[in-house]
């Protein structure tokens, strides 16, 4: 089943006002360290280091109010800004909700926000700690997420990939934007490629992968949020290295081949040049950690490469 | 002299790209954190907790681009944001900023911003260590601050309060409200009352006042965003008790008794009920530390009283 669309009618945030609004998220999603001027932290581990990183969604730009729910919208938020802070080897800890909304804003659309990202803070043993609350003329929402990371080994920056070393991905590559398309293509959509719907609405992605690739010496993590061309040559550029990947190992599966006839579009577009799967994507020279499976090599050079040539698509999302 | 007026001339974001804008920030803001998937910090002190608070600000509802400039607003924008991890005793470590803007925002708009947040985290000795930009149809700036809250001493909550201590404030207060007035006015104002529009533009505080208080006892701390009444109201609330301010130590000064006379407004307006000025205001059953003064007793009874009558004047800011 697929759901999508936003509430449009029921109470709005003006009739409960910014109190009850405030109220409401934190009844999805309650924290016994939500509301004080700043929330404050304990960490797991003793001379654990603070990961932080920030993602803004854009009502129209990031999400369609047509083609989503306020809860998948609220579960992405939180797996996009998390995949942030797994990708450096962290933990996520907690979550900071700032949200611009007119004042015509259904009060549903902002408890199916706050449930969504209650929910999926809950699955990774984080919490909404905190967040702001504001008038303005479009949905605008913004999450702040915040780790730990523990022990002694290094975070898995962009620039430790070496030569000769294992590329490695957990999460699905190309289902988000195979998602989108049959969305905008605006078709009666078969059963069977549903997942693929449910991956752009919202990608399910394992907690705590970044945590194991560090523990088992992974060096370099990114996440595809921008396509896998673009975040693994990311990784590439800034290591001074070059990444081949298997056509093999890469190759879209059933799933994406079908959509592709349905919509008659070359599926390897979706596997290398969109994104939002939120893919963890890292380099190491033991074998794949677990949840992980190899998809190539670090190689003397530069850029990707798929099977020693280059890459047919590999443009990612630009904001401008 | 009074600096005003965003920039609607020059290259766009557009033209200079995002990798470009991104460029842009990171040289108004530079940190050697920044550039990852996410940011590492590091505490100074071991076992710090981490303290956690974010802020959203909307074109033409937080700042009017005719009364500020970018630089301003970058400022302000951190001021409000530190003020928040201050009144938990704690110090500001880092800021993220996400901003939302239109493709034809000048770049000097989002470099000013950039520079104004360098700036003032400077100040205070902490660094913009990550953020996201997006397009939008309006300039929306999220801002989010990380601190760090060392030794065994407890945070400055809200429920903290506790009869027969004193009541002690750091800053100005009413004098953003009345800058704000001044502006809105659009009259030629006299220059010795341009320091007032000048804490309405970005409000100058003392860093480090938070963990002063917090190193001198202080027990409940917070800071004027909403009104004096009000925020000191949410203490008084969260305390079960009450707060009676001395008319004397908060009377409004010369300056604002000028812009009051000149407008033909009752200055205790500002001081009672206009909030942005962010004085950290504390409980402490000692002196009033470093830098603070006195400013009223915490009492038996419920919410905020002056001179033990009801204030004149007490509505705070409401998004809705």
């Amino acid at each position: 089943m697929i759901s999508m669309g936003f509430p449009t009618s029921g109470p709005t945030v003006a009739d409960v006002g910014e109190l009850g609004t405030i109220d409401a998220i934190i009844a999805a999603a309650p924290s016994r360290i939500n509301g004080d001027d700043a929330a404050v932290l304990h960490h797991a581990s003793p001379n654990s280091r603070t990961v932080a990183t920030t993602d803004m969604l854009v009502e129209g730009r990031h999400f369609n109010p047509a083609w989503t729910t306020p809860y998948q919208v609220g579960r992405k938020a939180i797996v996009q800004n998390f995949a942030d802070i797994e990708a450096m080897g962290a933990r996520p800890l907690a979550a900071l909700l700032a949200i611009s909304a007119p004042e015509t804003t259904p009060l549903a659309v902002i408890e199916g926000l706050a449930e969504g990202i209650g929910a999926r803070c809950e699955e990774y043993a984080a919490e909404l700690v905190g967040g702001d609350l504001t008038g303005g003329e479009h949905l605008v929402i913004s999450v702040t997420a915040i780790g730990s990371l523990g022990g002694n080994l290094p975070e898995l920056a962009l620039d430790q990939a070496r030569i000769g070393q294992r590329v490695v991905a957990h999460g699905k590559i190309g289902y988000s934007g195979a998602g989108l398309a049959l969305l905008a293509a605006g078709i009666d959509v078969p059963e069977q490629l549903h997942p693929l719907i449910h991956a752009h609405q919202a990608p399910e992605l394992t907690p705590g992968r970044g945590v194991i690739a560090r523990s088992a010496r992974a060096t370099a993590m990114t996440d595809n949020s921008d396509g896998l061309c673009h975040d693994l040559g990311t990784i590439a550029r800034r290591s001074g290295v070059g990444i081949n990947l298997s056509s093999v190992a890469i190759a879209p599966d059933a799933l994406l081949k079908e959509a592709g006839t349905l919509l008659d579009v070359d599926p390897w577009e979706w596997v290398l040049s969109s994104g939002e799967d939120h893919t963890l994507l890292a380099t190491t020279s033991g074998q794949a950690p677990s949840g992980f499976r190899s998809i190539g090599q670090v190689v003397k050079g530069q850029g990707v490469t798929i099977d020693n040539r280059p890459p047919k698509y590999g443009q990612g999302w630009q904001s401008f």
